[in-house]
């Protein structure tokens, strides 16, 4: 989701004496080994064109070339038109004994409105490592939400000479996950309504009756899916006929609390006229109003299902256990409870496939789920990344990108993504730009539309150096977790050499393994040969051992505060709200979940103006949330806005068809 | 849409000894000449399993092998996972030298409780003629919406062993197409209410700031799509600093009057609750709240304009073209004012190619959009019948079902979809049972769950006798159209020979070409075989002009009043809201298009329980409506429900994945 960095460099540099050597050496010994990848030998332009126009100048391969390129057979996937293809989670039942790849996390610096470029380092990486470096490599990225791209944002495919192609298809339907993800939220909304309708107008012999209808000789039988709910209410009985009137109404009645359901409906639209809305208001609804609204479809709990479960049998039970809200009684109500949690699963059960791209470099891209990265973990999904290990193989490379900043994007990446999959990254990537960190060191304010101030054009050692604080604390936070950091210094061409000795000389003092500067965006993989080799070197030297922030068996308010801490608060601050909540998932066993902390991206404290490295601040916690089924607790730190908004002129008026090609115009 | 006969019939008959004969003779000759084609030669079991079973034994052939069964190219085609390609719309340009196939349409008589098999008799049609009778055959049918799958109704994919399969992948997310309805749908509303929030806000000058922004230069440049609101303002400027102060305020302000909005959200759920809501109530929409509601997605006129368009051209025109309500002086405005009309056709762009699937003995089928058959006109699409029979060619055949009975699917069918597609029937098949015909004969009502009346389950002669008036009328409005029509008796094993003489009687004497048994629900294409012959023989006798049922020419009144008169009503009475409109339709240059009459699917005239051939009665206009972009005004006569609901137990109760095999289970 981050802002390609905008196109300056105009002359291709070799980046050191030794990467030139490097490459020189390889164009001798001929073609990669990867007979899919190509080197962007087509001269890379200057400026960079727009992101479309060179995603459009690339014809991309056929996907089942990329597919074989991975020793996939063409029954291990689905394929979805010529450059897309579901990877079926079959394929890991077949490597489970293969070793896996490295495995790699790129993280970055707190944002700015400057852009860091994240993404793109992220695909530029990949490029250079398979394209240039001759190792089996493959990307993970989040999905991104089809709404804003017809809002002010553009696409999530990296950007310049580092993209997932076709990019249009990346940023559009893909290969349906949101859509499904969108079904099933609103169908779960929608059982919740009318099973309170139903409930408010029916006896509870009437309930059972349609519940549990006899059949023709008189005898009632249970659903499956109901033995979940008569086990949870401590029913071991196998026949509705035994159950005793008052199984009966504890049975029948979810009597869910209209006031506690947190289960909002999904759109994959940015419509903010529905943020806020009231339901029910037709006659055949007899006045049972309640007011809801919408969220963007990413935003939903499924999504971090989906991004989170390791399984289908393990979709299935996360989906079923998804909370949305309470009894009476103040008992949590799941999708079980209500008798959809199949049918749940059953939208999703594609969805659970990731889907196979390429990078302009024919490079492979397994993309899957884009959950949010305040209100979620912001991260790719587990089985993709699980699937790409197995994939790249011992010695290959996996490159999964974490949302946001490090202190949200690799610390939710570590302690609830690796938590969940076991898996232990070998690397972990931060990106930074000269700008930025000028930004974070005092520099001026930046106004869309107007031009950029001196400060970030001109070398300005001061305040690059006074920036570094942000970095470095991103640094220490990353290594704590026992893992190898490489600084990516994703370099424009203003940017002076003094200026990137400052950002080197601070990230090493802070604990980094290296730090290099990359320019993947203006010249493709070659532009990161350097950090592809630095990424490597990190690998090979790292040990398997990953230091969690918290345990999990401690207090919800002792695994906020552990995480407050990396922030650099000195203390947190409950509402009354958040006290109640923390106390109501406590009492209803939910304390052992990992945290999610729901925190503004522009700054490690929760003011977005306070750049660079704030300390000693008090961290307040509005409100207490959480997501059972994708198991997790999610303290809100500020207001979190889960539907965006339309401009006055949205990016759609640039966006059509060219109806003799079929070629889409004007995305960004 | 319709619902399966229920399984009866035990034994296996040969249906005549014509088609005895013939079938033998077959079998001497040995195996089809379409390779892809099979015969259900597994012994079919009585009673009839469940439709899900029946699906889930077969295995289906991989969908390239019906590919090439139709002499399509891997070019020709994007495969969807093994089981589903969408034929793209180049192959009509390809093809466009080749002689078209015949072309059928199946209609019904008027739908009751008890279930005429419209769907299963259409796909049976085609199992008789393709693996039976050795013709190239294409069968076109709607895609379901998904909602009602998880509600009451079971899926839409036929019945017994006349199905289209895979059954689930049918019924649930497709290929994608209703999604992206739903995507295009939706961002069309958050335009018109971020725009009306915009314009309420911001004065002229802004407005013009944002809409046409300055560039670095300082110089303005209209997007392509603003070229369309310029034109329709008699503007022909092409810059925006040539504009005047008065038509900077033309362009800007579409002033939209909120109360003549007629755009509703959608969703393809059954969600009752949203039928009537209130948008707008957060604090930042400023109050700007409004009341509107969602339909299901197939109700949106999107659906309406991908069954009506002919290429990628037409659609982004209908789609730009789409009215969302009026400005407060009356004008309508479009998609294309509101500057969507290209996005909404990027959202559209894979959606316009038809789904390829296959049929239980592996005859090929085009699933493409399912518009209602009330607020529209209920069939599939033009493209798929288009290329279908292409794909048919000269001496095979296509044959496309019309929703529900044929005074409203087969009427639509001739004066909208053939009229925009220019292609003519060869045939019309009506489908009847002699059940229906028993009710509409004044047979007993039928309650669900309780025992079928006596009257349905032994002969007779007298109801069915006195039913055959619904028939009648079908046939003869259809005669009149030109068409040959052959009345296809899906028969059950309890009706008696004199039953089904007296409806044959009946048929031949209302004009009919034949009247032919088929049995194709227990036994696959080989019940349907008689059927096939029959309509072999029509389209070789069929000339080849339409007579439609009205003019465009004329006034929207005296087009509905031509279609009333052919549903046996006497006159039309209007309410002073349906006045109002056809008075503004017509002052707005509508009035030139065909008429989609919004009635009760249930009998011929406006009240469901008047059964049988009403005669004489006074049809009642409540209102009028229009849907321009898809090319079509519809009047509504009563009340249409276009949100379905979920009862206290929706099928999703039974709905589940296997984990370990991933196979769906509990749809019906």
């Amino acid at each position: 989701m981050s802002v390609p960095p905008p196109p300056i460099s105009i002359t291709i540099h070799p980046i050191t004496e030794k990467t030139k050597l490097e490459y020189i050496g390889k164009d001798n010994r001929g073609m990669s080994s990867l007979k899919t990848t190509r080197r962007l030998d087509l001269e890379v332009r200057s400026p960079v064109p727009a992101d479309i126009d060179i995603a459009n100048s690339v014809e991309p391969l056929p996907i089942t070339d990329i597919a074989e390129s991975l020793n996939l057979r063409p029954n291990d996937y689905d394929l979805y038109g010529k450059y897309k293809a579901k990877v079926l989670l079959s394929v890991l039942d077949e490597l489970q004994r293969c070793e896996d790849g490295h495995y790699v996390v790129v993280g970055g610096i707190t944002p700015t409105p400057l852009g860091e470029g994240k993404s793109t380092a992220t695909v530029g990486l990949c490029q250079a490592l398979g394209a240039f470096l001759d190792k089996k490599v493959v990307t993970c990225l989040r999905q991104p939400s089809q709404g804003p791209t017809f809002g002010i944002k553009g696409g999530a495919a990296g950007g310049g000479y580092s993209q997932v192609i076709p990019m249009d298809e990346f940023n559009l339907h893909l290969t349906g996950d949101i859509h499904a993800i969108t079904a099933a939220n609103n169908l779960l909304a929608a059982a919740i309504d009318s099973r309170m309708f139903h409930e408010a107008s029916q006896s509870d012999k009437a309930l059972f009756n349609r519940l549990c209808p006899p059949n023709k000789e008189g005898k009632r039988t249970f659903a499956d899916v109901m033995f979940r709910r008569l086990q949870k209410l401590g029913i071991s009985k196998s026949s509705p006929d035994e159950l005793t009137s008052d199984e009966i109404k504890r049975f029948v009645r979810l009597d869910i609390d209209p006031d506690s359901i947190t289960w909002r409906r999904v759109m994959d639209v940015n419509d903010r006229f529905l943020r806020k809305i009231t339901v029910g208001e037709g006659t055949e609804e007899k006045g049972m109003i309640r007011d809801t609204g919408f969220d963007i479809s990413v935003a939903s709990e499924i999504m971090a299902v989906l991004a989170l479960m390791t399984s289908l049998a393990d979709m299935r039970e996360r989906l079923g256990r998804m909370v949305i809200g309470n009894s009476r009684n103040g008992d949590p109500i799941t999708a079980d409870d209500l008798g959809v949690g199949g049918a749940l699963t059953v939208l999703m059960k594609d969805a659970i496939n990731p889907t196979l791209m390429q990078t302009l470099e024919g490079t492979p891209v397994l993309v899957h789920a884009g959950p949010f990265a305040n209100i979620a973990h912001g991260n790719s999904s587990i089985v993709a990344d699980k699937v790409a290990l197995k994939l790249a193989g011992k010695g290959g490379f996996v490159v999964t990108e974490a949302g946001f900043g490090a202190d949200i994007g690799i610390e939710k990446f570590i302690n609830i993504k690796c938590r969940y999959s076991g898996l232990v990254p070998h690397c972990a990537v931060i990106v930074a730009t000269i700008r930025a960190l000028k930004m974070h060191g005092g520099g001026p304010d930046v106004v869309a539309g107007k031009p950029l101030p001196h400060a970030y054009l001109t070398e300005n050692l001061a305040l690059v150096e006074a920036g570094c604080v942000n970095l470095a604390r991103h640094i220490t936070n990353t290594k704590a977790y026992g893992v190898n950091v490489i600084v990516a210094i994703n370099k424009f061409a203003t940017d002076t050499d003094a200026e990137v000795n400052a950002v080197r000389t601070a990230a090493l003092a802070a604990g980094a393994f290296e730090a290099v500067v990359c320019t993947n965006h203006a010249h493709g993989g070659k532009g990161a040969v350097d950090l592809g080799f630095a990424v490597q070197r990190a690998c090979e030297s790292q040990s398997q051992r990953l230091n969690f922030l918290y345990p999990l068996d401690i207090g919800i308010k002792e695994k906020i505060e552990a995480i407050a801490k990396s922030y650099g608060a000195s203390a947190v601050e409950y509402s009354e709200q958040a006290e109640k909540k923390i106390e109501m998932y406590t009492k209803q066993g939910f304390s052992g979940l990992p945290i999610c902390m729901a925190k503004t991206q522009y700054s490690f404290s929760h003011i977005p103006s306070q750049k660079g490295c704030p300390n000693g601040f008090v961290l307040p916690i509005r409100d207490v949330r959480a997501s059972i089924g994708a198991g997790f607790i999610y303290p809100l730190v500020g207001t979190m806005s889960t539907m965006p908004g339309l401009p006055t002129r949205p990016c759609f008026y640039e966006i059509d068809v060219d109806v003799a090609t079929g070629k889409v115009r004007g995305l960004s």
